[in-house]
């Protein structure tokens, strides 16, 4: 199972403490996390993950090396088009808050048919708003197994 | 000038007349039409384009020809993905009605800091909301001017 | 009808020249030049195509305007993957000279059928040799034609 | 460290057979495998890794499953433009047999400065030529830790 956290590369503490439970979450029911590999949620996410044990995956828009928590580096050199590749790699999406590029990820997600978890994010209709991080990942499994 | 119209692949007789609208305007001021190439929105748009003796780009998801109404096809082959490079090309973006697709070219736009006009379209704080095709290509010509 | 033109982004005074004269031929019998729209190979095509009053359209790898002779600049952000694009947008191929950016481009036209004309390019065997600029662009005609 | 193998959807007996102890022993020396996660020469490669309890990557090119022996999958919608991206993602990249795709992956290889090793696959100036699959991963290897 592969669930995607999608958010901004600079993220306030608060975001920044979601993204990372929500991180230790996925893998702490053994998932694997997909991200966007560079820093704010994306990092948060990881080292949640890693604290957890289990496998990061950053999707990186350049050729880089992404943040350091990541097992597996896909540099794509597509800029802002390798957000695609995020949501279509996903079996479920989770958005902690997040700019226009997280928008941009959570339209392509719902054009899709991908189950959608938002925390602290956009408010869109087919986004399933979680209250708390543990709400939204387990939310996230549960549609992922569908 | 390269003006983008962004919209979905179907749409009622009233969203496909204001495209049209849109798309004729685009030619009549010398610019040349870019749009995803294929129909509803798209497809209005190059037809309204072509009356007026424009240019039209259609940059297409897959390796077809896109609709009759296209001068030059990028058969990108890109998927979703290829929604980044019609924003990317253009130096002002309209959107014309739209789901979710329209919404992550949006979202792309407003990451990049291109200006988008809006015509009965999402309602997102940095889209400039136009109540007519004739405000709305007005305003993108002296935005892509700037 | 699109032909692509292929070829390094710094070239000779013999294979530029050939670029030139290909891109003229190209404009000449109504076709669009279609290329990577950057320096070398790339620009001496569009002036060429420029000269006999054509149509240029220059698949970018960055965000930038590409070269000075393009009428259509589509910025697709992708890097090398932009090659791809290329091929697949072109009724016919001819590569001029060239390292392992059109080696690259070659491989992959070949992998999908078109039709690939070379031009003192690589040897490989099924790339039309062309001795001639004339005899390139005569045969990419009939071949975008069948 | 991550070790792309490339190669055709399709193999002889014994392109597979090398295939799949270049993956085996890619795992054995603790590297992660990256392909294109199809048929073939990727599947053989990916087989041979799991039995050496490895880690395998496939950038397919759809938005399916790729073979059953991947432990992550990047779906990237991209067709042929997603060959970029496995060898971009690579420190080394070790071809095996192929055809036209794995000629366009060897060429955006060399002309990114990858070290290329070569089994049994296309003549090219650059690639460095290896008798055994096991001096195919050995060099491998090494030239992806300088």
């Amino acid at each position: 199972m592969q669930i995607a956290v999608i958010g901004a590369g600079e993220c306030s503490d608060g975001i920044c403490e979601a993204a990372e439970t929500i991180g230790y979450l996925i893998a702490a029911n053994g998932a694997t996390l997909i991200c966007g590999g560079l820093g704010g949620v994306m990092e948060a996410a990881c080292r949640g993950a890693k604290e957890a044990g289990g496998m990061t995956v950053g999707i990186i828009p350049g050729l880089d090396d992404g943040n350091r928590h990541l097992d597996v580096v896909i540099r794509t050199g597509l800029g802002h088009a390798r957000n695609v590749l995020i949501v279509q790699s996903a079996d479920a999406v989770i958005a902690v808050g997040g700019g226009y590029g997280t928008l941009s990820e959570i339209a392509v997600a719902l054009k899709i048919g991908k189950p959608v978890l938002g925390h602290l994010t956009w408010d869109i209709e087919d986004v399933f708003k979680c209250i708390t991080p543990e709400e939204a990942v387990l939310t996230a499994v549960r549609a992922a197994r569908l």
